[in-house]
């Protein structure tokens, strides 16, 4: 995350918002100018198999912690944007599923309203990620775009007509369970074939490991991992595919090609102006991209029209907090009209 | 199509709309009220083979009729709508793409527009038997909803926030092009696995077909087509499965199985209020409702979580030109603000 608090000059009480990104690993907070800048953060380790109860009196105390700090430097909090790890019920503010933190049916704005006197705001953490690349990064002046972000999992965010698009059950955006093909294993949801079981740095390190399994040995990736295959990671593989091994290109040809499918069945509901790929294996730079064009390309339902422009996201991991933040903001803005 | 004029009172000068609804084998036109009511039509065969311009000066005669027989009625006809069965280019009314007709990039409406000296909107039919469904049928009072309709191939429309999706390259509700499996046979589109290979009259009639070429003699539609596989049709199927019989049974389960599971990818992306089922198809009643309820119960990926409702459509084949009048006047009162 990158601080710049140096560079800004603050008038007197000015109003900021805080963005907060609930990960499994992290409760990662920042204090967020109008222009997506973060000029505070603050940290904490989720210990995700904790008692919900403890993990929330956590994000409390980055939150009181960040307000006081903001306090300090002259600025008053306006409100807080929350992003977590699963399907939300956005106005009446509860989480109703977090399978990585064990939540079902929190109602995590309530208690947090309540113990920071503070318009609280949450979402999808996909979710703000796009709305972030929409207000400051790569979905800039697009009225309807969808990022895909490529980690653990595959998360994403949908805007549309310059909004993110409101769920009925909170599973819009969920991008990572559309189903693309059969693949060898099932997804953490229970079912077979959803696109992250094929296109996430999860999902390729499985692949790579189920053949060197099954006997694959000729692969530079187990010298890289030191012939230990826990340890061969998703980047590790891209590596390994920009230096030609036959192993690892297999398994970056077959994330773009179901990546690229599912982002031309997406385009057969929406037909989106851009798709952003984001997330930790986009910073790859272009290798992975060209392949994912690639595969759209092959894809395509009409091969003499268009299809929306597949680029790399802007922001990494710091979307989450800018992106939570942004959302508040504009969540007041629209209640004050 | 249901003729109400006797029943409507007209007060003088009255303004209304045409709809025109081009398909492979009917011109069909109507004008119609502000309710939806379609007062006076006027079809003439396509001829689908014939030259684009042949085809063009046969729609102009229908509007043209409808205008004239209006005037006599003492209706003024402010604008026409016209659907066609491919993508488009709504700006500039231009029909990308008509595999059915072999249209490619036709400025429909500007040469429309010239010859009737009336504003002419263009769209995409199964977009307007969509907007005919959001404004007087079952997606009415709907923010969020999709219909899927089931003929020859599986068409659709995708409404977001009270407005049919804005398509960036003419592709948006292309829902039958989404890749649901491996099939037996490729696409009209040259791909393989879209959901109308899958979940249309032709899907199930050439799966049916195909299983008693492969030897499959157990089954009543042999009877009811007396014998001649070429009058096996996909109503037919749905009747024997109605009576048990065990391959049409195993053909709509197949439908329907596939159909829920593009519903639920679907939900993926924009996670509507309701789902549609239109079409042909659709007016076999509850039996395959309930089939494809199931399956999208079955096919859904967070269980605990809700899914928006599947209905049937409330409009027929009279859908596309209520839709289209109803969609020109909404694009007037748009472009008039």
């Amino acid at each position: 995350m990158v601080l710049i608090f140096e560079k800004i000059n603050l008038e007197k009480d000015e109003t900021m918002n805080i963005g907060i990104d609930l990960g499994g690993t992290n409760i990662s907070g920042g204090v967020v100018d109008e222009k997506g800048n973060i000029l505070l953060t603050k940290s904490l380790y989720t210990m995700s198999e904790r008692d919900s109860l403890l993990i929330i009196k956590d994000i409390i105390k980055v939150i009181e912690s960040l307000k006081k700090e903001a306090f300090e430097k002259g600025i008053s909090i306006e409100s807080v944007g929350i992003g977590v790890p699963g399907p939300v019920d956005v106005d009446n503010g509860i989480v109703l599923l977090c399978v990585n933190l064990g939540w079902e049916n929190i109602h995590l704005v309530d208690i947090l309203k309540e113990k920071t006197q503070l318009p609280v705001f949450l979402q999808n953490d996909g979710s703000l990620a796009g709305f972030a690349e929409f207000k400051f990064g790569a979905l800039k002046n697009i009225s309807t775009g969808v990022l895909l972000t490529l980690g653990t999992g595959v998360g994403g965010a949908v805007v549309i007509d310059n909004h993110l698009v409101e769920s009925k059950n909170g599973i819009a955006s969920e991008l990572g369970h559309m189903v693309v093909g059969e693949n060898f294993y099932d997804c953490n949801c229970g079912k077979n074939g959803c696109l992250e079981t094929f296109s996430s740095a999860t999902a390729i390190k499985k692949y790579v490991r189920q053949r060197i399994t099954d006997g694959e040995r000729n692969t530079i990736i187990l010298n890289m991992a030191k012939n230990d295959i826990k340890k061969i990671g998703g980047k590790m593989i891209i590596e390994a595919a920009k230096k030609g091994d036959k192993l690892a290109l297999e398994a970056v040809d077959r994330l773009a090609s179901y990546l690229g499918l599912g982002i031309v069945n997406i385009a057969s509901v929406i037909d989106p102006e851009v798709f952003l790929i984001g997330g930790g294996l986009s910073k790859t730079g272009d290798f992975l991209l060209d392949k994912i064009k690639a595969a759209v390309n092959n894809h395509k339902f009409f091969q003499t029209l268009g299809i929306g422009d597949v680029k790399i996201a802007k922001f990494g991991s710091e979307a989450g907090v800018i992106g939570a933040a942004a959302y508040a903001e504009s969540r007041m803005t629209k209640d004050k009209i």
